[in-house]
């Protein structure tokens, strides 16, 4: 049965990037006789220009119905000064929550050949293998808000981070189902001695991980685990944590891995999910062919291995880009003398070569 | 006229460094005569030991009064089962908002006797000298919350994060008038991508910039700093935000600069100030007289500089803990061959003796 992936390029260099990762998935299902089929479909800024809208209804039904959805990047200074409901941004929100995404999962991996990258000492960095698990369709980013009212005679502005029993307890079980698969390890993060959030967060962890004898818990605050991360991020497995704390923690913990270039990421939902580069669309050196396409490619990668079971599939991908690199072949983003130069084409091409 | 200090040093290790501090404060006093008098008073764990609560009316009313207060850390596994109203931690936050203590400064200064215990590689971070400004007494800390409640027909909790526009003026002119004391440079850390909060906060800093046209202001949003902290801390000169988001960006900024037995703080009021380390309690070493007091110490500093307008007292501290860093003095926590080994006592005699 074919399996039929919507490409969202975006804007920027999300048209080169996801280019070079379809090819790679074209060549894989020749290997691998998937049956893939390709859409693409607009979203972002460029959407924006074209229609009126950063996330056009099309392209939320076509994405809908998708086995998978593989996104590049939006956004740019272009936009600006747009309305902010219909900046770029808001095609990654409104997809998130039109297909509810709940899970965003941000695996970060520091092998020996790119720690050098990492703006952490080498002792301390070299293999980390943590994967974030954030939530990704509640707390603070889609409570209820209020931009401007006024309040004991002065203005204010408020948003509400809540979350509810089940919420919480669907992602921590995913959380301590991904574990089960790795070290055994969860570390949910929360800021429990401030928030009443924080509190209903941590027990209701407790009692999922009841039903988990095999994984070791722990917990940590936030602003613990943001210099838990710098200091010894070796120490961590999985991290568990909300939406607002997620989106910092995994940011940090994808630089502090070394090369943002290099960082794939998914977000899972019940019906589709979708994959994409943690980087963003780097309008800078957007069109010029330069972009280090390995991100959107090991993106691809956890697209087959999440969406369409297809392990033996992913784990080619990412041995390819692997061995890509063990050859010294580097964007311009991580190149250095004594290593080969390519360009977004090349890297691509190199990485297709490595493929058995 | 004297100047009346409240000492305060809690739980753990506070007890020692504050020690440590006063005698420090004792010798610049016979050095600058400044006529300082100390009073001690207890807070956290070991206050509710006493008296059932971690910040007894006694405490409250005396800081009051003070010139200006210096503080331990409080905090120990100890109390980890007390009703969470009553935990050491309360009495941090209690002091913040009885003393109307709305500014938090982090300075991270890494020159580069201090780089080599850094996480960061060292061309990275050496240099660095940023003046984090988080908000302390508003924001999700201080707004409604509710623990429990039926919604949708499941279990939530909420914490309501709001900002009033005088409480942003008050803070941001505060980050202006620091920033012009430094290199003239506001970076303002929001998520107003996301949050009307946000929105309202970088309104209303951009307004306040307008009458300093001395000072470049830029904005990233917090996960954007999460990340440039760790790439290129020297890019910044003060960065203001808000209260959780400050939370987790000054300890990761902490912690990027080395040592955080290094790394003073204080919380600024409009009657009284508050100075402390930024390391906690640590239950694990406290009594055996090997803390580090340097921490306490350069607070102290702080603490004549921005509550009694001792300039030059303050620098003669700094200079000295400098002297005694140059003489190859450490203690444990940063002990590494080839240095002379300092325990508690040792440190403060060694400071003490460098003061001119
Ligand atoms: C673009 C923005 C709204 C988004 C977020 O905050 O979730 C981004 O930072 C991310 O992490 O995917
Ligand atoms: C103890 C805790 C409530 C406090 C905070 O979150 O403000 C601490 O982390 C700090 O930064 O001083």
């Amino acid at each position: 049965m074919a399996k039929h992936i919507v490409v969202i390029p975006g804007d920027g260099i999300g048209e080169e990037i996801t280019a070079g990762a379809v090819k790679v998935l074209q060549k894989i299902d020749e290997v691998c006789h998937i049956g893939l089929t390709f859409e693409k479909k607009p979203a972002g800024g460029t959407a924006y220009d074209l229609c009126g809208s950063p996330l056009p209804e099309d392209t939320i039904e076509a994405a809908k119905k998708a086995d998978a959805i593989l996104f590049g990047a939006v956004g740019g200074d272009k936009w600006d000064n747009v309305d902010p409901k219909l900046r770029p941004e808001q095609a990654v929100l409104g997809l998130r929550k039109a297909l509810g995404l709940y899970v965003n999962l941000r695996p970060v991996k520091v092998p020996e050949v790119l720690a050098e990258y990492s703006p952490l000492k080498p002792d301390i960095v070299t293999g980390t293998d943590v994967l974030i698990v954030r939530e990704l369709v509640g707390g603070i980013y889609f409570g209820d808000r209020c931009e401007s009212e006024i309040h004991n005679g002065v203005e204010r502005a408020w948003d509400l981070e809540n979350y509810s029993v089940p919420e919480v307890q669907r992602i921590s079980t995913f959380a301590m189902k991904a574990a089960q698969k790795r070290r055994h390890k969860v570390t949910s993060v929360d800021k429990a001695n401030v928030l009443a959030t924080s509190r209903l967060w941590r027990r209701t962890v407790i009692d999922v991980a009841k039903d988990y004898p095999d994984i070791d818990l722990n917990h940590f605050y936030v602003d613990n685990c943001a210099m838990q991360l710098a200091l010894n991020p070796k120490q961590f497995d999985v991290i568990v944590t909300s939406n607002l704390f997620g989106d910092i923690l995994s940011d940090e913990a994808a630089v502090l891995g070394g090369s943002i270039g290099m960082m794939p990421s998914a977000s899972i939902g019940e019906m589709t999910s979708l994959y994409e580069p943690i980087h963003g669309s780097a309008p800078d050196i957007a069109g010029q062919g330069i972009a280090n396409p390995c991100a959107t490619i090991l993106s691809a990668a956890m697209l087959l291995r999440y969406s369409l079971d297809e392990d033996v599939a992913a784990d080619k991908i990412e041995k390819a880009v692997d061995a890509a690199l063990a050859d010294g072949w580097r964007t311009p983003d991580l190149y250095k003398e004594g290593f080969k130069k390519a360009d977004t084409q090349k890297m691509t091409d190199v990485i297709i070569s490595k493929i058995q």
